[in-house]
Formats: C-alpha cells, structure tokens, sequence
C-alpha cells in the first residue's frame, strides 16, 4: 500500500501516509498553455494505491484523476483507493429546472467507474441521505468531521453558542455541541442566487458574548457574513467561523472578516490559512477499515 | 435532428443546423464562483442530437460535455453524434518519459463512451496514424480543412509559397499546394519546451516575396514567429499564416505580429478574430454521412 498525492494537498498526502506507516508518492500534473494537462504516476507500484486528492476547483481535477487512475491501472495497480476528503459536485443532487444536468449522480457514477473505493468527509448530501445512492461502489466512507471539532471545543474553558446557518447545517452543529455540551441553534436560510441568500436567525436565540459560526463549507463565504451581521448589536464580542471546507473563493475571508468574524478555523481537507484540524488520523482509521473490508477489487467498464 | 451549440461557438454551430436544414437548440452553462458548472439541456429531444463543441481549453468542457450527453440519454436521446472540430489531448499520443498518462488515448476512449459517433477536422495525430485507434467508435469522420484553405488559395491571382514548421505540417502544406499549384517546402522542428522550439528552414528554400505559413494549429505562435524571424531576410514582403485550430493562447496574435507575419486566416473551428473559413459545409456533409451510414445506437457501459 502506498499513498499517492498531488502538489495542491502534498503535506496531507504526506501526513496520511505517515500515519498509516506506508509509503508516500507523488503524482506530477503540468498544466499546458493550452488547457491540457500531462500527468505522471509514479512506476512499480503493484498493489493497493491511495489515491489522495480533495476536488475543489474540480474540472480539472477530475479530468487528471481519469488520467491518473486508467495510467496506474495499465502499469498493474490493483485496487485504487480514492480518498477525496473535499467532495465536488454534491449540492447539484436534483434538477431544479428542467433539462438541469444532476451533475451529483453523473460525476458519483464517474468516480465510481475510475475507483474501488473512495473515503470522503462531510459531503453536502441534503436531498440524498446516503452517499451510497450517489456513488454507485460498495467500499464507501463518508466521515465527519464534527467530532474533531467537538474535542477541539471540548478542550477549551469557555462554552460559546454554536450557530448554523440552515437546516441542513444542524448535523454539524449538533454534533459538535454534543461533544462540548455547548448551547446551540440554527438559522433559516433562503438562496436567491450565487452571491446572495435570505437568513432569518432563530426568534429565541439564546444571548452569548462568544459565538461560533459553524458549516460543512465556505465557498464565498456569503452566507456566513450575512450571519455576523445579523447578530450585530446582540453583544457578541467574539465571533468565530469553524468550517470543514475551506474553498474561501472570491475575497471570502475579507468578506468575513469585515462582517466581524475574528477567526476562523477548518479542516485541511483543503489548502488554506485556516487549517487547523488535521484530518489525517480520522482519514487513516478509514482505509485501514476499507482495505481490510470490503473494498474489493474493481474492473472498468471499458 | 437537431444541432446543440454551446455559447462559445454558437454562430458556427447555428450556421451548422442551416446547412442541414435543422434545427438548433443551446446547451447552456453556467460556472460557479466554486469552478462547478451547471449543464442545462433543452427537452423533448428523443432522436439524434448532433452536440457541437470545439475542445480547446477542454478540461471544462470535457466534464460539462460528460453532464450534458448523460442528461440527454436520461431524456431520452436515441443517438448522440459528437462534432468536435478541434480535438482535444491528440499530442500525447505516447509516454514520452516512463509513468506518462498516454491522454489522446483516455480521452478518447472517454468520448467513444458518452458519444455514439465523432466528427473532427485536422486531429494532430503523429506516432497514431488513425483515428479509429484512439476513439474506439465506428462511426467517425477526421476531415480535413486544406481543401478549404486550397479553394481559398486557388481563386488568388498570386501563388505564395507555401511554408510548414515541421514534417507533421507536411500533410496539410502539401494538400493545399495540390489544390492551388502553389510551391511548398516544411522546415525541420525540435521542441525543447512548452515556449521553445529549434527550426531549421529546408536547405533548397525556393526565393518568393509571399509566404503563408502553414499548420494545424497555433497555440503560443512560438514555433510560427520563430519560423517567420528565420525568414527575415529573404527578401519575404507578404507573410500570411493559415492555420486550422485558432487557439491563439498568451498573446500568440502579437507575437506573430512583431515577427512579420501580416495577416492571419483560420478557420471557425475555434472562434478568433482570424477566422475566415468556414467549416459549415464540410462539417453537414460529413454528418449526413454518419446518420445515413455507420452511426449505430449506443450503450453507455454504466
């Protein structure tokens, strides 16, 4: 067994690989002024390989995972392990209008068509309760991240209120509290379009000078400062924003911290200046589990 | 029948359904602030679609075109013919160092699985003689653009020399010369890097005060400026280029600007301010051909 990582996460990569005592290897990607990409896999490597990459900015990546996944297979790799602690293309899990494209099935079936296996963290199911209904393959984990965070709280002195921004944060949200014993509650959130959304915070929101925004990902962080400058004016001195996915796109940490976020922390499920819980040990415990279990070899379709 | 275009050939893909006397439908898409997109396909589709889409700057449009050709099988679409007049990842057509992804292969693979049939035009195959051992369909059709470029050259009163960079532009240098009688000759090309090449003009270059450069493709215009600076000299008044694919990326028009080239004339495979041929009429013959011939239904493996 070996972990394969690319340059945009290589210290997760890397930190996993130690963690689960293997060896690590890096898979090259050139980017062509053209738009193309070359990518090189590591040679000799003939059992199981566990592919590392999370898919943010994803077209691109995912055209270089087929790349790298149907190279190691023709070299005589065995079982590929996908693990993709950021998953993309998870929110599009129905077609709102007609003729939409639900793109969450087609690229789960894509995923499912290159790899054997794939582990991933807090993927933004809502719709769809399970990711075995999106990613057709029976090796499987999709982990959280909440209970780090929880210890995490769990270790500080102070109790702030947990606040999310929807309904469909509460998992999160509960689930941090649960490991804290920190008050929480949860906002009612309307999207209008890309940039803006309608929040409505909870009528019997609890007073705290000491607040934490809490969600699954924060991609133009539009959602969470609209949430900080609601509570402006209820006595909030310290406002934080704890988050798994860091995409912070556009100007989203200005945008936050000009709402009155004083500090954010996320996962490293991706690279950004907020990471502060490392995933590795949580993503190790899930490979082991699917390498010794059911992840069993897989041909493609071709 | 119906032809569906993408916005960013919309004129050529409209001039396409006239030629054929069909009708046109949009594609639409919409990218995310988080590098997803959005694929919208127009229903009430149940026969063939003949989907258009140049592949420049493809790996977006590799994963919008795998969202859209699902969406329309799942509509119901009988048969999907793909017209890609420039193809995409046609270079890497081996491993050049060990571990290399051999992409013209994958990818074309990747489009024999989503589409029923492909139609090109000037594919850059080198060590791969033909198409059909890179799209594993039958029903595809690699056209070419110099007898458009001869057409165009035949109804001029002057005969320019004709000049190819490499012995892989020989092909197309040669069929444009057949068409209007034109003199030719190709230079020799060693590439060192993405930017730089090495040209060496044939020993027995022909004096002639018009030159068109000739090639399949310009992506930086690196190889075409270097081959019109080594023309400097010679006594060269005119100096036009001709080229298929426009890809024109990282200021290629300026730079063959300020080597002497005059005018620049492509065809509308991809949309530039140079295209002056096109590829309409060429493209409906070879599509009328399919539907009427080889283009049989097609069973996606999922």
């Amino acid at each position: 067994m070996v972990v394969a990582g690319f340059a945009e996460t290589r210290t997760q990569s890397q930190q996993l690989a130690s963690v689960l005592g293997c060896d690590w290897v890096g898979i090259d990607v050139h980017r062509f002024p053209d738009g193309e990409s070359r990518v090189t896999v590591p040679l000799g490597l003939y059992d199981d390989v566990i592919v590392h990459r999370s898919l943010d900015l994803p077209n691109d990546k995912l055209v270089e995972l087929a790349l790298a996944a149907e190279t190691l297979r023709s070299e005589g790799c065995r079982r590929l392990l996908l693990v993709a602690p950021y998953l993309c293309y998870m929110r599009q899990d129905t077609a709102f209008h007609p003729g939409e494209a639900v793109s969450q099935r087609i690229i789960g079936r894509w995923l499912g068509y290159y790899f054997d296996g794939l582990i991933t963290v807090d993927p933004h199911l809502h719709r769809v309760a399970r990711l075995d209904e999106v990613v057709p393959l029976a090796a499987l984990a999709s982990l959280s991240a909440a209970p780090l965070f929880g210890h995490h709280l769990a270790a500080r002195s102070d109790r702030p209120l947990l606040l999310g921004p929807d309904a469909e944060s509460r998992q999160w949200v509960e689930a941090i509290a649960n490991e804290s014993g920190s008050p929480w509650a949860v906002a009612n959130k309307r999207r209008i379009g890309d940039h803006e959304v309608e929040l409505t915070l909870p009528e019997k929101l609890p007073r705290a000078s000491s607040v934490i925004l809490v969600d699954d990902v924060v991609s133009t962080g539009c959602t969470l400062a609209e949430l900080a400058r609601q509570l402006a004016g209820r006595g909030v001195e310290r406002l934080e924003v704890w988050v798994t996915h860091a995409l912070f796109l556009e100007g989203a940490l200005e945008r936050l911290h000009e709402s009155g976020v004083t500090e954010v922390l996320s996962t490293d499920s991706v690279t950004h200046s907020s990471n502060g819980i490392p995933l590795a040990g949580l993503l190790a415990t899930a490979v082991r589990d699917l390498i010794e279990g059911s992840l069993s070899c897989h041909r493609m379709g071709h």
